[in-house]
């Protein structure tokens, strides 16, 4: 069986990975600085600046060849006062944060009623009665459906809903936070504005604020807020992807690309978010250099910048490197709890020899590969033009609890999951980049 | 058999309020009342007023007697600024609330270096060295006990650690927000100042910032916090206890009380600490009014005021009562969350005779009665004198998640465990009230 072959001329060396994965103490250390010595890192912060920095000394120092840091221009949103509080028909604080890329409110703040809608549907019914009031979604994050699903179809109203709301003269937008479980946690994330529509503020409560608001407005209550939100939207700021590799023996110029992103959100320090991704494809690496394990092809770490709240790391990558050769792609973008195995992006050929050499992992219960139409948002440019993509896949029990929140924190990690993720992302891309021949592809 | 004999004397009377509690909707819709149109409910509040002005409305509407407001001065303090950041060896800001109490810092807020102790004993090593500083404990609460005695273990530095750090000369302290389970979400709670001691500024950081400075402190960094807290302190405030009676149709004159406290923290809006409590010693009364099951002794219903910050309720309520005869007393003050039994405090024949009662709730899972030393602390004056005390025990396991903080809202209760409680509450209530003989008790 071709399984067996693939399995047992590779058992050698995922044995030393996942070995040496699992005594090494480094992942759990550079993810702590990353997080607490460096912290936040939004586009256009100095800390951003910093972790580049930093993440090229230490790809320099773990024996990579050819690091670099390659020059993106990025956006720069800064978050400013956000202050929020029902005035009737009670006295409450709300608690929530302004989504990325929102303008703020007037100076003075905004007084204004709020509506509720489930849907886009429902807003449209209610058209011209949401003018001049803050229209509140109702998106609840479902918890009977797989958590990468039900974020998928509850944060929706977060990306397009105040543009939405703007066509019928919502003064704001509010969602309800994007998650299953909250301690009065409001969580950000991007929106984008449609073109030739008017931009108006919006922000997501915690649940518990918005619930809320809910109950309120079913007992048929009027519900008015007063709302004070300000941001700045500063020129576009340099930053960077950075990059480091193992070089291939025989095939340097075919390229398995591995990575994570090295912006964050600005609350939280980005421990799960994406610093995990970032260290677990640094540490692949690293191991494999340590252990002299250099596979046939080149395996190419990426750290990419502006995942979070414009894609320009990814978009220009894939451009500047359009002539590359890239084989596969891995991104791990989902945390650091134990690994599950990999989405993949590709034909059923190619799958099946994922599948192959997923099977090392199973002792580890990694071995799961599933096919899918995505695979991490830095890998969307390289997907078009053809490249097998895998995503690696933590347990997604509890990422949304703290995704894009003050939460998200080097505490939520844990030394053992996160070594299971460097074993996992080490053997897929040291086999892939050592295959006797380059994963089948459809163009 | 005696227990037998118990049993079926009451079980129709428990049937009828078990199945009345579990299809009547008033009590979730009354909690919600208090949470949502209410809200926080500080002594000195106007909230607090407002609240206690309600439910004397209210149990006059259920058709209790004698219902009444007794005033009682309470303390005024008033929470104001909250602000902490650390700037060195990297910036962050820090999450926290002020402990209950607590003196502010001076106006502009002080710079400090951080010092952190496990224990009073490491404290007095430090000694001199915590002079000029900021002394953090590492209170952590236990996740291998059960909560309660992992809350009381943690929370005597939440009480007590102030003064003790004030002795060697620290300028302000923090505590580790007592709790398992964080998603950034600071605890407030009471403390303690020792007499003829420098009053310093205390407050409670949420799990991530405590273990933050824990992290950088271990790595033999050097951490320095701004820090700025403002409260006020203003002369004590008029507010009440709320009595009301479900008179005793043949020894009107002997007490069976049940309660709660009517005051809760300035965050959150207390429905689980301690409008739970209220409504559940509330709904008890008002069902047994309904199913007109008049006990031979009479049930008081009694709203405490002041249990987070003072207590003057509970003691208030002793002094005023003490020609009484109170022949026993629940109080219900840890949540709403399914109910276990009750903790008892009492002598053992006394103890037998609560187990017979409790075995009527066996099928609803909430029987089990252990023996103890403490039950409530509003009940802490009337145990003192002698009265058998009881507390309803709820299911601890996520009542300390949102103990103290924002996170204390209605969307954390169940209607369905609510309506368990105030079965519970009002079959034990009703026969302790109806026994042929009083409860066995020493004084």
């Amino acid at each position: 069986m071709a399984q067996q072959g693939l399995y047992k001329q590779y058992e050698m060396a995922a044995a030393q990975i996942v070995g040496l994965s699992l005594v090494d103490t480094n992942a759990y250390e550079r993810l702590e600085y990353l997080s607490d010595q460096i912290g936040p890192r939004l586009s256009g912060s100095p800390q951003l600046e910093k972790a580049i920095e930093w993440a090229v000394d230490e790809m320099k120092a773990d024996g990579l060849e050819n690091v670099r840091a390659e020059e993106v221009m990025v956006p720069h949103w800064v978050r400013g006062e956000e202050f929020a509080e029902m005035i009737s028909p009670a006295r409450h604080k709300l608690y929530l944060l302004m989504l990325g890329s929102s303008v703020g409110t007037p100076p003075e703040g905004i007084t204004a009623e709020v509506v509720e809608v489930s849907s886009y549907a429902e807003l449209d019914e209610l058209g011209e009665a949401v003018r001049g009031k803050i229209v509140l979604y109702r998106n609840v994050m479902r918890s009977d459906l797989p958590p990468g699903q039900a974020y998928g179809e509850a944060v929706d109203f977060r990306v397009n809903g105040a543009s939405k709301a703007a066509r019928w003269g919502a003064r704001a937008v509010f969602i309800r936070s994007v998650t299953t479980r909250s301690l009065n946690t409001p969580h950000t994330g991007n929106l984008r504005y449609e073109e030739g529509v008017e931009k108006i503020p919006a922000a997501a409560l915690s649940i518990e604020s918005a619930d809320l608001i809910h109950r309120l407005l079913l007992r048929g209550q009027k519900v008015v807020v007063r709302l004070k939100l300000s941001a700045e939207t500063l020129p576009d700021a340099k930053s960077a992807n950075v990059i480091g590799e193992l070089r291939g023996r025989e095939l340097p110029d075919e390229i398995v690309l591995i990575g994570g992103h090295i912006d964050s959100w600005d609350v939280g320090t980005g421990a799960s978010d994406d610093g995990a991704g970032c260290v677990i494809a640094m540490e692949a690496a690293r191991l494999l250099v340590k252990l002299k394990l250099r596979p046939r092809r080149t395996i190419r770490v990426v750290l990419f910048t502006n995942e979070e709240n414009g894609l320009k790391g990814a978009f220009e990558y894939a451009e500047r490197h359009k002539g590359e050769r890239h084989v596969a792609a891995i991104e791990s973008d989902s945390g650091a709890a134990r690994p599950l195995g990999f989405a993949f992006v590709g034909n059923d050929k190619a799958l099946e020899k994922v599948r192959e050499i997923a099977s090392l992992l199973r002792t580890l219960h990694a071995d799961s590969v599933i096919k899918s139409s995505s695979a991490g948002a830095d890998l969307i440019p390289l997907i078009r033009t053809g490249v097998p993509a895998l995503s690696l896949r933590q347990d997604p029990t509890h990422y949304f609890d703290i995704h894009h929140t003050e939460a998200d924190t080097f505490d939520k990690i844990d030394r053992a999951d996160l070594a299971f993720n460097v074993a996992a992302m080490a053997v897929m891309a040291y086999v892939l980049a050592d295959l006797g021949e380059e994963l089948p592809r459809d163009k």
